[in-house]
């Protein structure tokens, strides 16, 4: 069972709209190797799991698992930041909804030069499940053999080419917004190299000089080697709720990378950072309400919210819980 | 951001192994109207959420959505659970990775005839992304036009159609592993088509009496009846560990299904019950490890784990946690 | 323009229902091959055509895409015949809407073995835009090059690999509902063979031997045997409503299928025969109507219509218009 | 059974070659919410009808389905104009099959620069089977339940969507070429939106405030406007050429718009304008024929094409049938 | 450059047709893990190779993949053999072409029950480019990032997972034909792992006790078993016609597979076997020639071919060139 | 069982990076009518042909489908090199692996603003197996219905598109690089198409006037003309290395192209020329080698190979093989 919280798990650098750096972050989020990929595949593996003796692996599917969920929506959230707004459209300030399009106006003409133009026509400018040349995302990239050892190969060898990826991806734009998730997604997906390398170590691998972390030296990235120097790529969370996992037992030691940092997974989850929804949009008619409905939505938002009683949360407001 | 808990959202009944079943459950996963279309459609819908007038109902999407999340856990375990054993394969008690085919046997022969070869071939009779006729789940699904009265709409006809094709799936088959989900989580969709009839409600439209929730008159199904007297049709939980969640200004009042009954929004989350790990499969080589192997995992199972201290979750052990 | 009529292009012969006949036929609906396919085509090569001094050619088309219509809709009332009541379901005279699953019953078990389960999960009993495998027709099919020649030889191919695949069914049941639509368009394939190959023949081709219709001597299936000795393989209808199609300057001649007849393009549309509504059926929820909605629908029935008045059809009565 | 006249539905606004526009209204033809979309999901819910007592909603479903495919035939025209000669190519007056190409040129260079490659390179600068991102049109968007009211709710959303993304086309382009058909086809969604939710009214529906058509003030169009004050979102023409359709006794009363006119579905089609042929375009080798072909092909339309016995159709000339 | 010789790379065991073994042996053909995608992989990572300083490493790539398309060859003919006179048709002996259906027989009625009926309704009872769940392959399958390391990381794991799924094959059939390709294909597998376990090592890795080949024991099986006893698991040929292949300097020194076995890369390639050419079937209309064509294409038989002059072959026959 | 030379089997002339031309020719690989259709299609149907008196057929099938993968490494090779270096990115000559990105750089920039995004993000700048469009290649593509007459026009009619949307790039772009290649396979093409016409002139067709060879008079195209003047169109190897080929049998006589030329199957492979590996690109991380690896791999460039011992190929070295 899976719990939320409103929080990001990283912040997101503010910068300017920026739709080609958001078509680019795509196929971080719905690639081949994105998010959605990882997410998916260690779900099932979880799910699928056989053996009770490999609990700790089987946890530390379940952990990397769990936060590539918010790896999910951490990415498509900042996709939908570099597209918001990227028309520049400047509406009434008194009457925004009879302004689009009045007159024969364009407002939405950038679109028909843009990677995607499903990012206007079809998400109202916001993020897609689909990689950046416009491929839907496929149930069939989900790898799961049940083998244990193939599947801890595949999961390296996917978390690798993730990374090379966003990489490429760093290198395509200077965008601050797009390069503060990518170089947090590089740093996170070596500690998840990391996890996989480990767990095949445990198991007798010795990587030598090949880890298959691509040699990108990312560290000489200014964003990614803040990171580093915090030592978020030798960091793996549980976010398990009621401190069950057993990922500990195997994310531990002196790390695969070689680096000279020591394995840890001992913090539940990263304190992260408050997250908030994104301003109307008149030209996509979105969210398409009229007065009279705002108005309404307005008593509802006066009217007062039956107490939740929490089972697995805190009592006490959550660290920075002031959206 | 997500966190875990190991256990399931709901019970599964357990009863013979059943792959016909399993498969037909599938859609229910993996369809075009299945559990993993729900959960990315709503994390995406909340993502792209504008308008922060609108924040009840991005919280209603977005905890609806992250129960989804546990759907595909549950449902995708019922299905491993059906298929798991299909073969009857009998192994060596005393050496069963020699056993696999020797002599020419045909231990998994069964997937011969099965509805989806895959289940044996690919998946370790495990579960897949795929739907009931074997197509893989498709980002194409997801609906996010970005305008809110659509996307309720939409989302009102996906729980319904999700509800109809579940309703047939409960008329195929009376495994009591697979009507156990079944059961549950037609009266799951059953809330959510309350949630977003409700949310359209406030918003002005008056049902009458076409509430598309399919007439299937399922409280006629014991399983679905048992679940319906505790009222879990008329529950929405929030998900939501720090309180945050506005969903209950909209998931208040008479039901819309005309049923007296009165919605309720005040829990975070449902109990649960623990998971468990599935058996080995020699027959499929899962999870593939030799003596020695174990060995190694059994040492690595012995080691002291590093304390977790906990972010949001409870310090004391959650209910019934002693998987 | 489009217009309709209600009636289907041919006589459905009736048959117990029989789902395996009906999912081999979804190949000639929904296949590569079949008539979604040619509809689709021809309807594209029509719209994109190039050459005002071409106009007989793109009338041929026109009008042969427009029968191909009509195929559509009598293929896909065949496949719908043959899965209904495929479950042989008795539900109860007096309150047919409680019944279905009542007491653990698996009205719909009969689901699970067959060929494509989608027929009852999704579906309804209907057919379905896929093919026998079970593919959704895709729009990549769509063969339009631009180039007369190749157009008129790909759609000579299309139409004898349509053929060709048909009187494989054929040989594949002997269901008499199945038969008689596969009869049918046997035949009419053959006739637009003849039409694709006869244009061909204006522009030079001798086809001497090897008119590509495979040699199957579908002559010795009775039902298509009635079909040749009335000519309907050296017929080709206009479906042009006023009289402005100039295909018959091409569809006239001695027949290249070398069969002694003289190909006519006189007349306008065949006669056809009524169509019907197919009865409820509760295990499916369809309609999934309460008494009621029933009661207002027969309400709404007993209403006056409004005058239609006719711009393009006959005032009289259609022949037969008596459904 | 379908006829065909040849007339297009709605006039098409001549103006300057522009593919990017073009591209953009690929959507609206094989987008998951486009022409090609509701044609064969109307189609086929009408095939599968089910409940005799509901003719007058399978008449309703199989006229506006038949609207569709005019709107294909519509659109695609439109495309088809819009992309051609957009290479703006000037060939020898004297021997234009010699030169394309000649010397190195590079008539077609502008191709690579264009949203969809295809339209030159595959299509010869005509309409494809896909959608603006360049997706080839699914057999899997058809949705079909079987089940009335489901289905009903599912086309109010479909065409609503429909309208939604060509509200957003119009902002994104003010070709006239364009402009005149997405007017015209967002007036007809409206007619058709009027339709469904009519008929999910006479089932009790009341819609309130939020009929789900995107308050996009798309009166403010000004050829949306003109359309408009002639009343073409609240008719409905029936397509039926032997007046036996029953769609009248739904399409009534005041329009669940709210904007004070009365349904009326009184007429059998609109008047439509004579359709063309377009010219060749010698760059894309297309129709590729030499003089000696077309001096074959001349021959031919010289012949007498012999009498037509209309069946269905008037004997009198149809308006407008000058071609 | 590529050429051929018309012998098989290996022998296949006549058995009886069982379509069922047929289409499980697909998975191996058409599937993510199959021969159709080595062969693309290798082939594209050959293509796009870079750095000089590897050519040691591309000509290992090149090399296996070459023998992958023979792997192709072998595999596909295993399944048209799986398949050939399934339906078990007796024809008449003296007009064949004449019976099939005559009389209203259904000689393909096996088709209707069978895991893919397009194995008889579309190839004529042979191979296709799909999977065991009948998904045609794709291109989305190819795996070729530029990355050396990770390139040669993925092929290992897809040879490990190829044999895996060929170890579950082999378990599901004990069909002679089945086996004798299975089995042969284990052990190529088995020495491509070795190739690219290999060529890591030369990188630094040392495998321990998880060199990812499944222990699936795979030598228990018989038809393994000797196969390895020939030691046809370290032997890769270069399948390199004029000796300019340096893959013998990584494909050298003990196997990693640990069996004490020596890789050894001094052979071009396997003798093979002779190839032969299926018979006719009637009921398929494949190849459909009337006595008519037969006689035309017996009378080419007996036209002397011109000499072909031999510039990378031998002048001399090959051995057991007497197809 | 098939060979490989190290010879690329035309000359690929040089000329600057093109990444437009590049996708442009994606077309002519992974395309529906591309090298990678022509290649798998004649494969599938030389694995699958039935009917041991067509011996000649076969083997033509089989000598050009060996072609064909010969093209897929030409074409291949010809996007690798249009795309490498296209970001002219100027690496440090004393350090190359810490450059790219050093000081927030964005080295790949380019990759926003091209036709497929993954040429830079996933394909390391080198070829894709898709389409022009970026369409994934499809095994359903491939067309082999058992029917050797519409095998074989089928295979006239996909060559002849392939050859005229060659004609169609070939007007795109005036890259030398790319039209090398184009003109090359403009000019086998045709020959290919001369194969199939011959073939069926050999069982009766006389094609007239309308061979289906796009009147693209691509003989003014000079670099089509001048393998034109070689007699190019006319020649079909075996590709055949122990001359058991029969295909000369079909491919003799006038040709159909009428030309003048006589058709000649006497030779068995054309000399081709020497093939060279591409650079390393630092900015790809391809191959991603650090200097230590560096030093690996030169220390085993080092060693001696093995002694090759051939089977089929010559012991005197091919001609020209000095890479």
């Amino acid at each position: 069972m899976y719990l939320h919280v409103q929080r990001l798990i990283n912040e997101i650098v503010p910068d300017e709209p920026d739709p080609a750096a958001a078509n680019a972050l795509q196929e971080g989020l719905g690639g081949q190797f994105g998010e959605m990929r990882t997410m998916m595949q260690y779900l099932f593996q979880s799910i699928n799991f056989r053996g009770p003796a490999g609990k700790p692996y089987r946890d530390l599917l379940q952990g990397i698992g769990t936060e590539e969920i918010s790896h999910v929506e951490l990415i498509g959230t900042t996709i939908a930041r570099l597209l918001d707004g990227s028309p520049r459209y400047q509406g009434s300030p008194t009457d925004p909804l009879d302004t689009p399009g009045a007159g024969g106006a364009t407002p939405l003409a950038i679109a028909l030069d843009q990677s995607n133009i499903h990012h206007y026509l079809v998400a109202a400018q916001g993020a897609l499940p689909v990689d950046a040349a416009g491929n839907p995302w496929s149930g069939s990239y989900v790898y799961n053999s049940g083998n244990l050892v193939l599947d801890l190969l595949y999961n390296l060898m996917l978390e690798s080419t993730g990374r090379l990826q966003k990489c490429r991806i760093y290198e395509m734009t200077a965008n601050k917004t797009a390069r503060s998730t990518i170089a947090y997604l590089i740093v996170r997906d070596q500690a998840h190299e990391n996890a996989y390398a480990r767990a095949l170590e445990t198991l007798g691998v010795d990587w030598g000089k090949v880890l298959p972390i691509p040699k990108t030296n990312a560290e000489q990235f200014p964003e990614v080697k803040k990171l580093l120097d915090l030592g978020l790529q030798s960091k793996q969370y549980t976010f398990d709720l009621a401190a069950q996992s057993e990922a500990g037992k195997i994310y531990q030691g002196m790390s695969p990378s070689q680096d000279g940092t020591v394995l840890d997974a001992s913090e539940q989850a990263p304190e992260g950072v408050p997250s908030t929804i994104a301003a109307e949009r008149f030209e996509e008619f979105a969210p398409g309400l009229d007065p009279d409905l705002l108005a309404l939505i307005q008593a509802t938002a006066d009217l007062e919210m039956a107490d939740v009683q929490p089972l697995y949360g805190p009592v006490a407001p959550a660290p920075g819980a002031t959206t």
